[in-house]
């Protein structure tokens, strides 16, 4: 499944982006007044194939949870059962993400890939956050002693990723937003940032949830460990994955190569989004044409990542929560950009003078 | 009117903004981890005197728009008549401010305040944008030959954004957020933010909707000789908004005043909004409190004058365009910010465990 959904992965549509420049430069408004919203239209015309784009909705929410063994190094203050605790708060509504979800009308799809404890499910109404049961392994190993995967639970999370976003567009979503949830999860998402980005574990880390001083040097020191254990190859993206990422990293990776082949938008969140989207674009190049970047968190990673990927977030708030608030918060920028080709009169049609 | 309005702007509830912040410390998230939210989230508590603070819920922008005697000095490539047109857009729904406002679910009052030719009233359905005719003159003088405005036309202008405030407060409004339209008017802008910025016109001077190199050369030149030929005290905001502002700048000012008065928010849109929001800060220091900044606008006047209004934008993405578009796509994390306080459950009450 890995294979074919790279192999369908194409390039933008050039004529689409075309029409979509030219239709911009006859809306009542002076051209490039837009600024960023502009070219997001035009890259989301390309996506489509078609000017203008369908509008991006429905909006589905996937957050994917896995737990980590290298919380044992010490890295996060945090105990590792919050990463359950905080899907039982997923799915009875009382998170971030989901009041955000709620404003924006998307959907909430909790993905369990990886986490240690059985999730509660919650009784959740029909029309509430949905858990999908999909868990691959209770954790990864601690990748500063071993492999945190074998490549064949990396596949397979990656595989539940593509098998996500299908279902999501089958269903009828117009764009993917990425969620995650997982204590210790920024610490995989830097060392797969220093390893895609080719940048020092230093430069690719960050506090993540606010850790101190004494458990940032230690962080650092634990992602560079454990490259120089494994010295992944960044041209072999599964191999990156299995060694030092996370089930939720690969799934998320999946997602995205879902998206892109079905040629729907994916809006990414933070560091961990950005992370897996390294991990796409390694798969498949011309994944990067349906990435938005969402919001640049606080992270260093992320802006590492976005720079790699070519992307300018849309959102810079010093946000550092994960879940998809990010993306969530940028999501009306995103319907904005595509709605203004859809809706706007040009000089012509409103009989407005040009300069 | 100005004086009463004046006088009843005070500061922000203290106690209101310490349970803001308590609250944030106990929601299910990092704290601090909502990065520029929280803080605004906390602001609005301290603006509505309780914690939670209501939603920003309903959303009214309000489009004021003038004509400028100026543009007879040749600032901007763009036909004067093209203010009534675009009215006449705004009216028809076909601008991008009507895309934007229909998205968010936010109504558009457009008020004539200084318009040189009567716009065509369109006959809009009664949910749609609506006129309120209010012109004070049918456009200002030439700023660079004489003042622009007599100091009592100002202040009618000042007092008919009070009066537009209070009816759309009256009618339910939530937030009220800034538009404007009228061809030439980031000149006029410039130089309110000259004067109360105390810049130099270069610094506060850009190119508008786009103007080539001899217009913006031109442009600052004009704005240097209004400044150099009334000398325009800053601690005289209606001697300012007289000399060398315009009728919807200084409705604008008083739409904030009126804002500020009845502690609503009201969210600022590009450089035309932050310009009057230095006139309105200059008559009522603390009417700051009751401001957003949607967007740093292009202009770099803008971004002096959200310097000195002390003032953070929520986006930024090189937009240019004025009609409250900015602060439309804004508006989701304003409302975001404070559907946390509202909805997100506490550690405690989701029985989750904190570090």
């Amino acid at each position: 499944m890995l294979e074919t959904t790279i192999a369908a992965i194409g390039p933008l549509d050039e004529p689409a982006m075309a029409a979509a420049r030219d239709l911009q430069g006859r809306l009542t408004k002076p051209a490039g007044s837009l600024g960023a919203l502009e070219e997001l239209s035009v890259r989301l015309a390309g996506l489509a194939g078609t000017c203008p784009p369908p509008l991006p909705e429905p909006a589905a929410v996937a957050i994917f949870a896995g737990d980590h063994g290298v919380h044992a190094q010490g890295v996060t203050p945090w105990p590792q059962e919050v990463t359950a605790q905080m899907i039982g708060n997923f799915l009875a509504g009382g998170a971030v993400v989901n009041a955000f979800a709620r404003q924006a009308g998307a959907s909430v799809t909790v993905v369990d890939v990886g986490v240690a404890t059985p999730p509660v499910t919650a009784p959740a109404a029909d029309t509430g956050p949905r858990l999908v049961e999909a868990n691959i392994r209770r954790g990864t190993r601690d990748m500063t002693v071993e492999a945190a995967l074998t490549r064949a639970e990396a596949r397979a999370a990656v595989e539940t990723g593509i098998r996500v976003a299908g279902d999501l567009i089958d269903a009828g979503a117009g764009i993917l937003l990425t969620g995650d949830m997982g204590i210790g999860n920024t610490t995989p998402a830097a060392a797969l940032v220093a390893a895609f980005g080719g940048v020092d574990p230093a430069e690719a880390t960050g506090r993540g949830t606010g850790v101190d001083d004494p458990t940032y040097r230690r962080k650092i020191e634990v992602v560079r460990a454990a490259l120089r254990r494994h010295a992944p190859d960044p041209a072999d993206p599964l191999g990156v994955l299995a060694t030092v990422g996370g089930l939720e990293h690969a799934a998320l990776a999946g997602l995205i190569l879902g998206a892109a082949a079905r040629r729907v938008p994916v809006l990414l969140d933070g560091v961990i989004a950005v992370s897996a989207a390294l991990a796409a674009a390694a798969f498949a190049p011309h994944a990067t044409g349906a990435m938005v970047a969402g919001h640049r968190s606080a992270e260093p990673g992320a802006t590492v990542a976005l720079h790699r990927l070519g992307l300018t977030p849309l959102i810079d708030l010093g946000l550092r929560l994960g879940e998809g608030t990010g993306a969530l918060l940028a999501l009306p920028v995103v319907t904005g950009a595509v709605r203004v080709l859809h809706e706007v009169a040009t000089f012509d049609s409103a009989g407005v003078a040009e300069k």
